[in-house]
């Protein structure tokens, strides 16, 4: 294995400052913070409006252009000697799960904030402009609607789409939008033109295991597994525990048992590279009328199926939907599958992948070629202009979580090689 | 198949008055129905009094002699022509778990009511005196306690047992019980003295759906069928469902999946009567994180298993309980088991099944012997006296729901046996 290197690598360019960087990431990182130790910064919420006011205040101590836009996405702008080349944008977003961490999207957007102060105090030259940017609301967990801001500017949300969307305390998005004086019917107005943009890049921790697994502190991202979501509801009969005899059962649980074994077994077979890296998990059943002593009459199943290529995702989906009418069928219960989501897995540039496996290899970086489980914005932004994201490891895989945690170490080289892959793109020819 | 004979069977007997039944049991079932026809009368509550009241109400109509003991149990009595002789009790609860039906627990009240109002009428000569009786609390719904008042004149319980039951609005058994002005510590005197007993009978829906499936009318009760009841957990790790690779998974819910698959086949393999009529369920799951994008961390699962005999009974437990260390061991998760409840099975007195049968026979009642899987008053009665139990079928087997039914012509048959059956024990040595 190759000698890993700090984040003072054998290059020519500068390093950037690691404790300006934590320094910063932390004082986000107190923003919302509980007395656990876990940090919820939801879309809109004060907290994140307050995080977001902080993200301005250190832009503007760089010296750096700011443009919000909007929904409330901020810009901040360094020009290159090319005032009319298309811009370089490196960002990520500062909203937050409940009770999550501090790093998933703020190691993005700090970063590229930090990437782009120690090019402008080392007076790096750069042909195209670099733009920091931070993305409003990329986590579901307050409206159940993700990347709402990158959607918006890669012209990916109707309006109409916002219309519905309700919070947990009631809360309309309709209403939260027009209180902060949003106005809906202009959101439509934030998709940017694909002209004025040279790439995307994004910085984030994995949100899974494998690079502390396989001891490699950076992932080469290749593309953007997408979910198919769908529930199953078997409706068999609700039946006293004690006076049903075993063989006239009609047991929803069992025929939901039977379908989660038979998602994992599946989902094995189709888990390597090479057959599109699938994952598929039942994250939540219910059950009717679920107590001790009743047969279950009815259970639904949240399952979540997720791939690298659109062809095994759909294949893997296919093969777990027909189980669960083979199934029902040979148990006769009834079956009914509700579609929730289906997306497309979103492939990332070939190119950016290229130039940054280049510098790791110049700088003697072990990295790992990978997908992306999670979603992020860089697969809305992949839709109007070459994307890609450097991942760095997430300690035991937690992420969503107060435990969540990356060593700073690799937070900083994570920022050192995205500093010098937007150096190189803004420089040259993609 | 044998002719059904109607409640006016080929007997020297009087018949029963099903009409004056009927109208008894509709009258009790009006007690505390709620707008989609369920029947709410749980323990203590005012609804319950009330249906209590209208008993008493009838009996002294009847002519009984009332006795109420000190928990509410009522008894009303006809003396036979041995005033020393000791009583055939006859009788079941009215209580009833939430939105219920009408015919749990008071088809044996009223029917055993209606035994006696035949006699009476008919001037029947009876030797030993003949009870009615009503239990109180049958149901665990509202305290989680279930067969109170039987447990009582059984002297099953001691008074420290009742001294921590709450209701789901937080009211304590020993507040409802001082409310009401009952002496907690007076209930040890309640136990009654099995010298007192010749039999207890008991009428009872099936609460399954055995005896319409072979289309017999009658049940005769072998034993009562107890539960084990126990909860497993699995503990795993939670991680994100779409980051976290097939192979580095520690799912809690795909190992309980695996094991409730195993009870069902468990449970079908022990499920003739000779090798003791197991039944087992898992009627309910909690899922931690439970939510569609997170590998579940932790889950427990609710066990109910059922058998005739003890040893079944054990046997299929600790066969599960051994599965539930298996799975765990093998996928390096950690795994707790929690007993509930363990009961044993009660087997009901045999002489009484042998003059019911002879009865059934005398009268060409096609009848099925069998256990009970649901638990009675019986099953306490059997511990100081010769007890035994009548069935009759509950429509497709359904019962705790508003759909509850069965046939009012079988009510009256059912009525008929217990009636010739009470006679019987009355008149002759066990």
């Amino acid at each position: 294995m190759k000698r890993l290197p700090t984040a003072k690598g054998p290059s020519t360019l500068p390093a950037i400052n690691q404790r300006r960087l934590m320094r910063d990431l932390n004082a986000i990182g107190r923003i919302g913070i509980g007395n656990r130790g876990g940090v919820t910064r939801l879309v809109f919420s004060i907290k994140e409006l307050r995080s977001r006011q902080v993200l301005i205040h250190l832009m503007r101590q760089a010296g750096l252009k700011i443009q919000i836009d909007g929904i409330g996405n901020i810009f901040g702008r360094l020009e290159g000697r090319d005032a009319k080349a298309p811009a370089v944008l490196a960002g990520s977003h500062l909203d937050t799960v409940i009770h999550g961490g501090k790093y998933d999207g703020p190691v993005g957007v700090i970063g590229a904030l930090e990437a782009v102060r120690t090019i402008i105090e080392y007076k790096v030259p750069i042909q195209s402009p670099l733009e920091v940017v931070c993305f409003v609301g990329e986590e579901s967990s307050r409206f159940g609607f993700s990347t709402l801001g990158s959607s918006l500017v890669a012209g990916e949300v109707q309006d109409n789409d916002l219309a519905n969307a309700v919070d947990a305390q009631g809360a309309k998005l309709a209403d939260v939008l027009a209180s902060l004086g949003i106005v809906r019917k202009n959101l439509r107005g934030l998709a940017r033109d694909p002209k004025s943009l040279k790439a995307y890049l994004e910085l984030h921790i994995e949100q899974g295991p494998i690079l502390e697994a396989i001891g490699k502190r950076i992932g080469l991202v290749t593309s953007i597994a997408a979910p198919s979501r769908f529930k199953v509801i078997f409706t068999g009969q609700a039946d006293h525990s004690g006076t049903t005899p075993m063989q006239m059962r009609k047991d929803a649980l069992v025929a939901a048992a039977l379908l989660i074994a038979f998602i994992e077994k599946t989902c094995r077979k189709f888990s390597t590279m090479a057959k599109g890296r699938v994952v598929g998990t039942v994250g939540a059943l219910k059950i009717e009328p679920g107590v001790i002593n009743a047969v279950p009459g009815k259970t639904e199943l949240l399952i979540d199926i997720r791939a690298i290529t659109a062809q095994a995702k759909d294949r893997v989906t296919r093969i777990v939907k027909a189980e669960a009418q083979r199934i029902a069928r040979k148990r006769k219960i009834g079956v009914e599958v509700l579609t929730i989501r289906e997306e497309d897995p979103v492939p990332l540039d070939k190119r950016l992948l290229r130039l940054t496996r280049r510098i790791c290899d110049e700088k003697d970086i072990v990295y790992e070629i990978m997908p992306s489980g999670a979603g992020h914005d860089a697969m809305q932004m992949a839709k109007i202009t070459p994307a890609g994201m450097i991942f760095i490891p997430s300690q035991r895989g937690i992420s969503h979580n107060p435990l969540e945690w990356t060593d700073p170490d690799d937070i900083g080289l994570g920022t050192q090689l995205l500093m010098e892959t937007m150096i190189r793109v803004a420089n040259e020819k993609l």
